[in-house]
């Protein structure tokens, strides 16, 4: 754990939900990403970054490629105690934002002088060449409902956003492996995403993005029965859900799962992106302490009623 | 005033202190701005728009070209009711946070359809082309502490970002015209700039970014009598402040002002950038609700002790 006595750094960075997209490998991972739209989540990863060792997640020591990376990449070792309330493995870019929040906070422990694109650009790799995920890292660092227009990283990539604030729900079901399915023939899932791309571009709203989600998850033949179940019974009730890719999870805008009769997380959107918020300096001393994410709702049990 | 009746929404922008800047200038509006650095803060301005008309700010009616503008490039009119901590033309941003605030808001009530890059597209030539700021938008629009490395709107020019988050502390002795100092010949301001920006660059730390910021003050030959002073005083008493471009507004990180014997306003650094945060319909429900800016640090009454 880290001691009020050793120098130390917290970043936050968002949750992030993808609805849709098309997977754009490249030699060069600066160059890969990918091409769709999702929303950053109040749910996040806190992040503290020391001059110890292992990370540890949630209290559990814990093996994290993308986070090995980036320490690699900063040729730097240190330890890191993550907090978050999101499930790995389940379509949250847990993995990106450890990368992210590890990036931001061990340049502030370590002195790195990098700047935010180059800790971005940092996180990015690591979580594509870790193969657990594929645009998550450059969504979560702008924050709100980021339109990836063009993959990579910053100043290679390019995105833009849906203008909205919306209450989100989500339910999960469990692990889905983005390696599994990134690994895999991706042409059907691709060529959906571009689709879902070109609709919501010609009308760039919440409601469109939930709609050609809930198409592309259709589509792109990821579904799994209780997922489709959700959605369903989502939709049966005037409602709309979507997937969240990579993993078993249902997320919805507004009351659409509740009013449904489930009984999901609910968050806000997160609109600053990953960030630096708290440094304690070597004499204990804490330099600058930002204001902490705050949820726009209440967070509820998930379950079903 | 907005009735509970009639469709509205609600945007927030923080408001912008840039430290240095050289000026870029350009016949499409688009490709105009400054290359620079500044800092996004908690304090800003609450843009609320609704399908009335006139400008309020603070409950004063104003004319603001910057909003007019946005308003014909939207091809729309609508009342707008603005509030703000932050006085007019002393060096925040004003100007560009009620353009912003009224394409974000506007976009909502009118259902324009815009993207969030077209959004701040339009609020960046409307201040530029008013002549009232030259890169605020953008960097309102991303929040943090925004380095302008090209000039222009999204998609032209580009952004990177020292990661911190200090305390801000700031105290103002007046207006200085925006327009009167771009208007007349900016040689050795730019070149001051584009020195100070290198330097940063170098080194890209909010110890590095106030050093060069108080440099460019005094090289631009912007410095009034009181700024100078002011800064003059935080500097004998070992901490470092810089002048607030363009207004006669000094500006410091951490405790600097207070330690000289002044008592500023304080506030924190805004990450978010410029975001909607509520809806009403025309129904009267609130369809959406974000999280307010919180502010890091109490606000604390300014004037010198």
């Amino acid at each position: 754990m880290t001691s009020d006595e050793s120098p130390s750094a917290t970043a936050f960075v968002p949750g992030h939900i993808t609805g849709f997209f098309s997977a754009h490998p490249a030699a060069d991972s600066r160059h890969a990403g990918s091409r769709g739209a999702g929303v950053a989540l109040t749910d996040g990863v806190r992040v503290t970054v020391s001059r110890g060792d292992g990370l540890r997640l949630n209290g559990d020591s814990v093996e994290i490629a993308a986070v090995d990376r980036v320490f690699d990449a900063l040729g730097i070792d240190g330890g890191v105690d993550a907090e978050t309330p999101l499930p790995l493995g389940t379509g949250f870019g847990v993995s990106g934002a450890l990368a992210l929040g590890t990036a931001l906070a061990a340049n502030a422990v370590f002195d790195c002088g990098r700047t935010e694109n180059e800790l971005i650009t940092l996180a990015h790799c690591a979580d594509v060449d870790a193969g657990t995920g594929l645009g998550d890292v450059v969504a979560q660092a702008r924050g709100g409902l980021p339109i990836r227009l063009e993959p990579g990283a910053p100043g290679i990539g390019e995105l833009d956003a849906i203008v909205d604030a919306p209450r989100i729900e989500y339910l999960t079901f469990g692990e889905m492996s983005t390696e599994a399915v990134l690994g895999g023939n991706t042409d059907r899932l691709s060529a959906a995403g571009e689709r879902a791309l070109n609709r919501l571009l010609a009308e760039p709203t919440v409601d469109r993005f939930m709609t050609v989600s809930s198409e592309f998850a259709d589509e792109a033949g990821l579904l799994t029965p209780a997922v489709a179940d959700a959605i369903a019974a989502v939709e049966a009730s005037g409602g709309r859900a979507a997937m969240a890719m990579l993993g078993r999870t249902v997320f919805a805008t507004g009351r659409s799962l509740s009013a449904a009769g489930f009984e999901p997380h609910v968050c806000g959107v997160d609109f600053a992106g990953g960030r630096l918020n708290r440094v304690v300096d070597a004499d204990g001393t804490c330099s600058l302490a930002a204001a902490e994410p705050t949820e726009s709702v209440r967070r509820e049990p998930a379950g079903r009623k």
